[in-house]
């Protein structure tokens, strides 16, 4: 008995083993699979990681956008010419030191190429830097130029906002030598010819001037080692309240607190021609050479403003810094103001959609012998207004075409795809914008359906009779109402029906 | 005296150790100033090394070549709209992962972005990985899409022929399940629109098929795993002799000698209708599957091709190869041909102009299920067109106009700035496209030269006399013509005198 069940005792080990064995050939199949599987998807991360998505702060834009989009750039071309500008264009990235050193604390968001051999690149961080360069490069002393393409900064995003790490900017500048104010004052204009064209609402134009900045800075007691750093604290100010900005200057920056406060009592200054007179006026500012200086500018820029009817929409603004290192004399900034009626609020800034200034130094920094090209210019925040336009699309629930397709080629019945290959081959060669659906036998009601959907105006019928009479049946979408056309007159007859709508 | 030794020698040693410290501080001051100097040049290398150009194999576009671009993109944009195309727009950059895998041998060209912290970023390649992206992310089964936009590779450029690291693609893609070869004839047609549209001379379109090719080297003794990389080899037949072809796929790629030599034989192929019917009936092709599907679509694709009449123009190839591994179907490529009648040569390829082909597996790739999108497309090689246009203008010395204004509005006499600036917001605010010299007191002679020069065709004059008399003297610049008009119908008579010319 002891010896059964010794025996059973090794059978039962046998089988328990044969089963771990089967269950770790089954494992290491399983594992095999598994790595199979992985090395087919081709990534270290294997499928379940692999994200279908466009990098962080950056969108496709589909049909609909597109066209929204392509409205608002028609409006902005449309008044960059009207002012006379040319149009150039500028490579995606440029070397990494062209970039070096032009854009202050900002520097830390320029996307960098990386290193595949050969030279250093960096994705350009806006449109100027670039347009300095080339006017180095090509030594242009005088130029009228716009340039709308995209820029990338390594941002945290707020997509929602229209703040996104991919954007177009929308510039135009003028570089020369010229009397003063005088293209400063059409880019002003040309902002607000924009925003009004556009019609995105109540909106103003804040200027300052860096000049009036750094004499104000000297006056309030700022070392001028400082002055750029607590130009960057001031330009805070749309954003954070004055408590949190004095603090940064004074605990970051080591300001002394007097001096603090007393540019505390100057960035609450904002106005007109009136301001402008009280700071000429003012007994410590109008002491110092580059506040006079660019007082004395903000003034005749006024005037400019006056003649062109705009200085309803331009507040003078002591609190408008810019972030950008390379300003030298006016900046501007135009934001757009709430129109909350219902809520009976003051008019709040729902942000920038445009901004620019005069920059003289800039294309020196990139000339041999420094020769200088004084230059200002205005951008266009587009990608607010994009956001803006879409939601107010979105809300007034109007259908927005996506093509501009004048006809559907289409048939009555079976077996006439090589009659609408023909037909609709004849219609592009006369310039028509034709379509017809991509299948051998489509049903006359699809057709019908496709243009309802997609806003095509007019079908061209061909059918077996039309074609023994040397006619297309020509539908009117929108009436249902059918005419026969002679087949030599239908370009013309689309050409006429479709210039009416 | 031994003291007094002491003393002139402790002197002496005071001296020098006060010398050495002197001499300690202006070293040190030196490379303080050196340091300093170092850090305002802002880079590591200093100014003498500092290089004002574009990145290698990128060029700025001036408004000259901007002129001549946006008439070469007009046309294919319009060309794609009378096609009934929807436009969409993708990042710059896609994630890295979105493009591995996509493009074969040719991978090694991707701009990879520095890792920054985030996501792992590329510059894109093509328009069609993203536009595959683009459908699977928004489970898009059906489009026509246009989209206009710069991809990059890390080539070697060869910038006079047209070849950049940064370049335009412009493509035309239609996804969706449809019956076959239909939209394949319109990508076709589309080539022949638009490479007829820009009067570049006489051109060839090369068609093929990728199933006919790996039919062609399954029935020549290719083993399976090799289709891709003798794929690629082939691709090289347009710029290197078969001969050098022949000793890459035996040498690098270890094929059989005999496999090879089969493959020249098929490759030396090329005609028509009448070859396609050729094939059908050979031997071996017409026994293998793939191959037959090929031919059978070819068929059906030329029969299209005829009714939109342009088979002239288009030829079947068994060389054409494209190099990109996502191809599945029909695949074609459009070569400008020579004409160089003086040395009365056979007409030789001047380079490909535009390419395409189908690829109904790519969204599959995207998709988290695998579903299928067919897509078939065509790419306009922009850049070698503009080229051909730059050079042509060159040489026919025709003047372009590089902005649209309408008029300047000029002054006869000094002090009349602020007259101008009325008078040119006013054009501005009637759509008028105007400009003015930013001059206090320009002179007459030099306001007139500004026009000659950038071909204003009119100038509208301010003068004290005109002032009082409520009107403005027109001037027609070519022919010296002026009138005097009342300022309130200025505009209708700058519109009227412009829509003529």
């Amino acid at each position: 008995m002891a010896e059964e069940a010794a025996v059973r005792a090794q059978a039962e080990t046998v089988r328990r083993l044969k089963q771990d064995k089967a269950d770790a050939d089954e494992i290491a199949k399983e594992v095999a699979k598994l790595l199979e599987m992985k090395a087919q998807l081709g990534t270290d991360e294997g499928k379940h990681k692999f994200v279908l998505k466009t990098p962080k702060g950056t969108r496709d834009f589909g049909p609909k956008e597109m066209a929204i989009r392509e409205r608002a750039f028609k409006a902005i071309i449309s008044c960059f010419k009207r002012h006379g500008a040319e149009v150039i264009d500028t490579p995606v990235f440029e070397l990494k030191e062209t970039l070096t050193g032009k854009y202050g604390e900002d520097s830390k968001l320029i996307y960098d190429l990386k290193d595949q051999g050969g030279e250093l690149l960096s994705l350009r961080y806006d449109l100027t830097v670039p347009f300095a360069r080339y006017l180095a490069m090509n030594k242009i002393t005088n130029i009228k130029r716009y340039h709308i393409a995209k820029v990338y900064r390594r941002d945290n995003p707020a997509m929602t906002r229209g703040r996104y790490r991919e954007f177009y900017q929308c510039d135009f500048d003028i570089a020369g030598q010229f009397d003063p104010m005088i293209p400063d004052a059409e880019c002003l204009k040309i902002v607000h010819e924009i925003l009004s064209d556009l019609q995105l609402g109540d909106f103003v134009i804040k200027v300052n001037d860096r000049r009036i900045l750094d004499g104000m800075f000297a006056v309030c007691g700022v070392p001028d080692s400082k002055f750029r750093t607590i130009c960057s604290s001031v330009d805070k100010l749309d954003k954070v309240p004055w408590e949190e900005v004095r603090s940064e200057m004074v605990g970051e920056k080591g300001l002394s607190p007097e001096a603090a406060d007393r540019i505390g009592e100057y960035v609450q200054l904002h106005g007109g021609l009136d301001l402008i007179e009280q700071l000429l006026q003012d007994p410590k500012l109008s002491q110092n050479k580059v506040a006079k200086e660019g007082l004395g500018d903000m003034k005749l820029l006024f005037e400019y403003l006056t003649l062109f009817g705009i200085t309803g929409k331009i507040s003078f603004d002591l609190s408008l810094a810019r972030g950008l290192d390379y300003y030298t004399g006016v900046i501007f900034e135009a934001v757009l103001l709430q129109q909350d009626n219902e809520h009976l609020q003051e008019p709040a800034s729902v942000g920038s959609v445009a901004g620019g200034g005069r920059y003289d130094g800039l294309v020196g920094m990139f000339d041999p012998k420094g020769r200088k090209v004084p230059c200002v210019g205005v951008s266009i925040g587009i990608e607010r207004i994009f956001s803006i336009l879409e939601q107010r699309l979105e809300a007034s629930e109007e259908k927005i075409r996506t093509t501009e397709t004048q006809v559907l080629v289409a048939s009555a019945q079976k077996k006439l795809l090589e009659e609408r290959l023909k037909l609709i081959s004849e219609l592009w060669d006369a310039g028509i914008k034709a379509e017809m659906l991509y299948k051998k036998n489509p049903k006359l009601l699809n057709q019908l359906q496709y243009c309802e959907e997609t806003g095509i105006p007019l079908v061209a019928i061909v059918g077996e009779q039309e074609l023994k009479d040397g006619v297309v049946k020509l539908r009117i979408v929108a009436t249902r109402e059918e005419v026969n056309v002679r087949r030599e007159s239908l370009v013309e007859e689309i050409r006429i029906r479709t210039s009416q709508c």
